[in-house]
């Protein structure tokens, strides 16, 4: 970020806040901007070094092209966390660059158990069968001419945030919190293939089952799946991406990531959970007395900042907006608010609208920096009335082993310095 | 699309629909899948060529990856109209292959009129001037720092549909309506600029200038200005792309693509339209009479049924989901309704929530083809009453030379064998 001075205190129109200097002199900053340290020679043939016109006006610029890229000065990608392999494997989405409330597909977070299997859609098959009157095998086409719905939604891996349990660990938002996204979905509701296949008397789950080379699968209550889970093939426009589950997944509103399974080849309806190794040696929540919560599909509501936020740095006392994302698994997010004191005190945020059920909210506040240090932190409320925690609140029923599910009150320390960091306030 | 039956009268249930053929042997279709010719020997080395693993949970998948690219399977492209050059030309949306409401960025319709400029975000600059109080010079660390707003909304060429006016031209609805898109748009709002600056007295219009070789020009009144128009720098949730106007662009919800300046450099405020060649010798709509229409922002309400749609063909009678697009530059979509007959009767179509103004919407309508010769058309009508006309109204008071702002009804007809063609019903 660049220079900004604060409001004017001369201003001629008092009640407005200024944002901006003056430009007194236009040359001054055309000048400043020519003065910025640019690619010698621009010789080497390294492309991403090429510099850019000084004045594109004079050059022809490029063609038109069938499918497009972004710009070669951008450079947010996704990171990857330590794992042993690069398939089974996680990456976190880049937050801190992230806009409005859409993830680029490209950037959406990924986790996968055995990598990212190669599938051709035509040869892809889906079945349903176990407790139903008539069990079948669809083909990608005879999906995609069903009735459809398209939906605005959060995924959230229920491991996001997992490093922070006791003290500050990831630097920044990527790493704290870049395990969520938010797509546009197009698919199937589960509910219309179901009653297709007419599900028996007293088949109360199913079991869904992944394609993939870890055949990912986990049971999966029938309320829900009567309710509102979609079997999706589009994602933000296009077929959903490789490392989203092509050419089919589940698109469960609200519950953790692991549930929504990627590749779908399988829905068996049954009597019973099945005990899959995802919802009993993993994705259970060990709790301080030793026993592990099983189960905990719906992610509880949770907020972040975005920006400012750790690894940054502020260039100056002045006008900052501060900007993040909340969102809730049980529906809503009513309210957001802000506080740059460390949780003393605390004000509302305002909301972007479309205000959406179980998708990103992009909240904003603004905020002048008065250089000296601040605690920056998001609370969110949704619509059931459910208050995100003070992450201390959360330890103390919790602990510190639960691994997953950790949807605390996220700290960011601002230095007198500008310096942002990933603090337990 | 692959067979589908039609709903069995002997159904249990006959009060539900039934969409989906009983599979009483579920070998069957396994064999049929595996029966698909494949590519032999997959020992050519052309990496398309290579063929899915029939059994992708026995291979290890592909690694995870910093930035993520669409299935290899996945073959949407934008189409080119044939211009003389490259880079003064456009292309359009493959909107046979849309899904939801959000435009795939990669996919977004390009108009250039010099090409796509390469611009350094670091090197550019925005310089607001004329008839201000406080002229300024902005970069874009200054101006990401600006409290941001985020929107969807359609980007809308006046020249799309411009084949159509005669007779039809384009074969499917990629060439006959491509030239719409639609995305979540985030940047600063103009009137916030403005306001920095102190617009003067008497300031009625401001003249936006791009920083391409066309250096692209247009006048825009105050009034809008004011009210809603974005200096946006986000889109679908990363930096905007190069074709939609890297690093910064105006975008004017409703109003015609070519004012919504790409690669913004320059706002002059001023008190007249400065009457460029893109609001004189281009971008007027000529009427019967041999006088123009001038200064046409708003798009008016416009629909269209992007499946089925010319060029496919349906597999045999039976049910199809009627899938389109439909948007005002007036503001919201009210209704949208579907006629299966070439408009002698209407239905009304379901609106996918949310409905949002200046936006896209996504209507569907479940429609049992009975295999006879059939005429698809959809009409909106938007929150002002607005209703889109029939082509031969529209002719009627523009006559055939408009080129722009072709907004009627489109039609689709269904043969009796299924293929589906361009009319003019």
């Amino acid at each position: 970020m660049a220079t900004a001075t604060p409001p004017e205190s001369t201003s001629p129109e008092p009640s407005r806040r200024r944002f901006l200097k003056r430009v007194t002199t236009l040359g001054a900053v055309v000048v400043a901007g020519a003065a910025r340290p640019e690619v010698a020679g621009a010789q080497s043939g390294a492309a991403p070094e090429r510099p850019a016109p000084d004045d594109p006006t004079k050059e022809l610029g490029a063609p038109i092209r069938p499918y497009g890229e972004r710009a070669r000065f951008e450079k947010a990608v996704r990171q990857q966390f330590p794992t042993k392999t690069n398939e089974s494997s996680w990456t976190f989405t880049p937050l801190q660059d992230s806009r409005g409330i859409i993830t680029p597909s490209s950037l959406h977070f990924e986790r996968h158990h055995a990598g990212v299997p190669d599938i051709d859609p035509a040869k892809h098959r889906l079945m349903i069968h176990g407790m139903v009157d008539r069990p079948m095998i669809l083909t990608m086409d005879e999906i995609r001419r069903l009735p459809s719905v398209s939906r605005i939604y959060f995924v959230e891996c229920s491991g996001n945030s997992l490093t922070e349990w006791a003290k500050p660990a990831a630097k920044g938002v990527q790493g704290t919190h870049g395990l969520t996204s938010c797509s546009e979905w197009t698919g199937v509701l589960l509910s219309l293939l179901l009653k297709e296949a007419g599900v028996q008397k007293g088949a109360t789950w199913l079991v869904a089952e992944g394609a993939d080379a870890a055949v990912m699968t986990r049971s999966i209550p029938m309320k829900k799946a009567m309710d509102d889970i979609l079997v999706a093939y589009g994602q933000n426009g296009e077929a959903i991406r490789p490392e989203q589950g092509y050419p089919l997944r589940i698109v469960i509103p609200g519950w953790e990531g692991n549930t929504q399974v990627k590749w779908l080849r399988r829905i068996k309806v049954v009597d019973k959970p099945y005990m899959t190794r995802e919802e009993t040696s993993k994705y259970t929540d060990l709790m301080p007395d030793g026993t592990a919560r099983q189960f905990t599909f719906e992610m509880e509501a949770k907020s972040v900042i975005t920006n400012p936020s750790g690894g940054q740095k502020l260039p100056g006392p002045g006008f900052f907006e501060v900007t993040g994302l909340a969102w809730s698994g049980r529906g809503k997010i009513r309210s957001v608010e802000v506080s740059t004191d460390g949780g003393k005190s605390w004000k509302p945020a305002q909301l972007q609208e479309p205000v959406l059920r179980f998708a990103h909210v992009r909240f904003r506040f603004p905020w002048k920096w008065d250089g000296q240090e601040a605690i920056l932190q998001s609370r969110c409320t949704d619509e059931t009335g459910y208050v995100q925690p003070q992450l201390a609140d959360l330890v103390k029923i919790r602990g510190v082993n639960s691994v997953y599910h950790l949807n605390a009150i996220q700290s960011w320390k601002v230095t007198a310095g500008g310096e942002v960091s990933n603090v337990h306030a």
